[in-house]
């Protein structure tokens, strides 16, 4: 059976569930739908990548390099990677372009969901290179890296599936003219625009690449994935298996290849710059994403970096709704480009069923949640897991310079690894009126509480700092339907994601596949709206040929 | 009836029309369609408008400008047009939005419909409000103004409501947790990216802007429409009916407006520079498109010129072939930016059932062809129309210099209009190692044969050209299946859409509506490509609205 033909109903689900957005997943989240010792062999196997060189991808060079380092035990991972120079990667990239491209695409979507296949068989080892190098907990490790990722490659082959026979391959054209017909034989075909490159970050290294690679590669692009230098282990992984079926079906493997980096000798610009690079994916700083945005001649996706906007103007139970904001922010430390950072509160409190809440009274319900939370030794390090980058610890520690620290920031010890890298959110009170000091992203886990004349203040400061930073998401606490209705109109003219009302289970810093888009391209926090079909579109291009009959 | 019911019909036949790409056509290309009495009415009509302010946009202003000249009688047409500062533009721009934002898509859609059926009803006059600002024909007049650019409005429309009905408005999530279920209410939003600037061109004034502003009309963008000073007038009559169907509907008329400017006193930087302006639709020079291109922060659809190649390398028909080929070059005088510019020809020749056609052989058919055409008083002059600016006309009599002038381009006399700026198609030949000679854009009725040692080198050079200075069309014959093929894969690729073949009545100027993309976006010509869906898409963005069930 080819590969099209077997996974053909999953592809076929994957685009109606993108269509019809109610709750879908092709690989299921939760690591006991998976074999009971996943977990212990993933553990086996990511030991045996330490020290050594990654020879899966079977590239023929005497450079090896690699720098990672674990934030659990801050002690390098010792793994090298093939390095090749960057005209190199870009011959091998150019030459399999042709071939790639002729190969059909429902014969790509098979080699590629088989790629997801073979890495739904490493998800557990994934998780823990995932673990050593961002320093997630292990419950999102194995989500974001595995499951949650493989879902959104899903999305964008199906997605790419889907666009390339929106219109017929092929069709007769025939025109009345008054006495006789003008008849044409007419074809489209979707050419791909050019070499891709995908440029990971050091917080989700598979879950941010992998819908820009597959993206990519369903609509005929070949790929190079620059790694972050922080962590290359876990995509390398997903490239491996992605070369490993190209290769099983005959075709050039170096249509997905990794070219990895260090901090000390980037390559990213050099890569970025070349004219053959035609389209580029990136999660990061919105810095060097405005770089790239700005770069002749190339698709860009990007998702930057935004400030997140927490409204709270009623709620129906003050403790719940603190409960659920105080996850938030803790969650992974709040290294998450959904978390909320700017906590907007009106000065005379929040109404609820059993009256209003005052300013003081929610900011304490906050402290004590994330205190309950983070001091609870069985949730507490698991929550948090550790910060990726020691800078980010440095700049906590400076953040009692913006306002006055309501809760600091405390180390917390993680008991399987009493050497990780572990800091609690530390809450700052900022004046409404001195916007400078709230209208950047403060990554990491830093939260501001900004007490706002009355939530229209809050609306506006929220929708206006959507609009001139980017926003990723926003969470809104209001019990009032006239209210929520204007707050939706503000919020979402200026291209911010709103989430009403959360509690329990669920958090703002969640977006799911197949359901939510994700960035959406209406702000300056990025492009790379994942399920938005132009993710797609714009990495090809529609081509006629017409002939006389 | 609502006007969605009203034209729902038409609309659901549209959208089926663009993903069968058989011929169909909403409203029919000939003038015998239309009432009897149209084309005397219409001229007449045009008459009235002589002279005189237009008044139809109903603009409270004292400014009243206009500078439109007829390239038929070289005479001002004397017409004025009320014009406001680009601020109150932009006021009245973004005053308009949020309400049209809220007129559902459905609305929208009955609204720009019901505006197509009053230009329907006008199509003569604005065929002759064409002839005399763009000096086509008055077939090509009445067909490209009319029927074809209402059709290519009528895929906008279509096309942006299949694009924002792909997804549900709303629907129930509900995700399973094991022993509880997470249920939220999502909706999705597409919210308009902003102002829409349309910035018109000097030969095409409907057909190349009405697709822009019904595509930013449709996805809920107010628009305006900065016309051409050369040619208002045909857009103008098009603005004036939208507007008057949105103030009947009871909504703000300013969600599109006319931005008239002179030679003398350009407005467009100063509009499409400006902050609030969020989409660019231009067609033009490449230099001026390129600069809007390189504006940040704005989603820019360019059709720019190109390089057109013609490569013949065999032929059933070596006298059709050269009839076919003159006619294209011959109609509007190459004015047409999917003209032939770059003849390719084989130094050994054509080969045809009847043996080899030589290169001069072919080069003589070619001229005895294309004076044939002009110098036949029944056709010529209507085939040719008139030259749009006389700067054309200095620059076709020093392309002398190019070459060697195998045809020389005449002065030709338009019976119904003695002072009409007419001139025949000049044929230069030039080396084909002369590459600086060709590889620029030579607008207007300027061919020239290139002698290649083989129709490798033809095509070669063709898709060289495409990829470095653009193209919109690639006229090819060839009778080879194998060659074909790989002429195919190598233009296409450059982005070129190729046509095979044509004889008889059609020609590789025509990109037909519901059918043929036009511009590619797969090279420098421009990305304007008119029913990809990426047209409709990127003037909107996807935004999810969530909430706790």
């Amino acid at each position: 059976m080819d590969l099209y033909t077997k996974h053909k109903e999953i592809l076929n689900k994957s685009i109606d569930a993108l269509h019809l957005r109610t709750f879908f997943a092709a690989y299921p989240e939760h690591p006991k739908a998976y074999p009971e010792d996943g977990d212990a062999n993933g553990r086996n196997t990511f030991k045996t990548h330490l020290g050594r060189k990654f020879e899966e991808l079977k590239v023929d060079t005497s450079q090896w390099i690699g720098s990672e380092e674990s934030p659990y035990t801050q002690e390098k991972t010792g793994i090298s990677y093939p390095s090749l120079t960057v005209s190199e990667y870009l011959e091998k990239s150019k030459g399999s372009l042709k071939d790639w491209n002729k190969v059909h695409v429902t014969e790509r979507a098979g080699i590629l969901v088989e790629s997801l296949e073979r890495f739904k068989e490493r998800f557990f080892e994934v998780a823990y290179a995932t673990m050593h190098t961002t320093g997630q907990g292990y419950m999102m490790a194995f989500q974001a890296s595995g499951p949650h990722a493989a879902d959104r490659a899903m999305e964008a082959i199906a997605g790419g599936l889907e666009e390339i026979r929106r219109f017929p391959e092929r069709t007769t054209w025939d025109k009345p003219m008054g006495k006789f017909n003008v008849v044409l034989e007419k074809k489209w075909k979707a050419i791909p625009r050019g070499v891709s490159l995908v440029i990971g970050c050091s917080t989700f290294p598979v879950w941010n690449s992998a819908p820009g690679i597959y993206a990519s590669l369903i609509t005929g692009n070949p790929v190079i994935v620059k790694a972050h230098p922080g962590a290359i282990l876990p995509i390398a992984i997903v490239v491996a298996e992605i070369r490993n079926v190209l290769r099983e079906s005959g075709i050039n493997p170096d249509i997905c290849q990794l070219a990895p980096d260090t901090h000390d000798k980037p390559i990213t610009k050099e890569l970025a710059e070349h004219n053959d690079v035609r389209i580029i994916d990136f999660t990061g700083n919105s810095e060097f994403g405005s770089y790239l945005e700005n770069l002749e001649g190339k698709e860009v996706f990007t998702e930057k970096t935004g400030v997140n906007s927490a409204i709270i103007d009623s709620t129906t139970d003050a403790r719940k709704t603190a409960a659920n904001l105080a996850f938030s922010l803790t969650l992974y430390s709040g290294q998450m480009c959904t978390a909320p950072q700017n906590f907007f509160i009106p000065a005379n409190g929040i109404s609820t069923p059993d009256g209003t809440v005052s300013y003081d009274d929610f900011k304490q319900l906050l402290i004590d949640e994330i205190n309950g939370l983070v001091d609870n030794p069985k949730a507490g390090p698991f929550v948090l897991g550790a910060i990726q980058n020691a800078n980010t610890c440095d700049r906590v520690k400076e953040a009692g310079k913006i306002g006055t620290v309501v809760l600091e920031s405390r180390d917390i010890q993680n008991p399987m690894f009493p050497e990780a890298r572990v800091m609690s959110p530390s809450l700052i009170e900022v004046d409404s009126t001195d916007k400078s000091q709230f209208n950047m992203e403060l990554f990491g886990p830093i939260a501001l509480l900004i007490k706002t004349s009355d939530t229209e203040q809050a609306v506006k400061l929220a929708a206006q700092l959507a609009t001139e930073q980017g926003a990723i998401s926003c969470a809104v606490y209001c019990t009032d339907n006239d209210k929520k209705a204007w707050m939706e109109d503000e919020l979402t003219m200026a291209g911010a994601p709103v989430s009403f009302n959360l509690h329990g289970a669920i958090y703002v810093n969640q977006h799911a596949g197949f359901s939510d888009f994700h960035v959406t391209g209406g702000n300056p926090a990025g492009n790379a709206s994942l399920t938005d079909p132009k993710f797609i579109t714009r990495r090809f291009s529609w081509v006629g040929v017409r002939e006389m009959a």
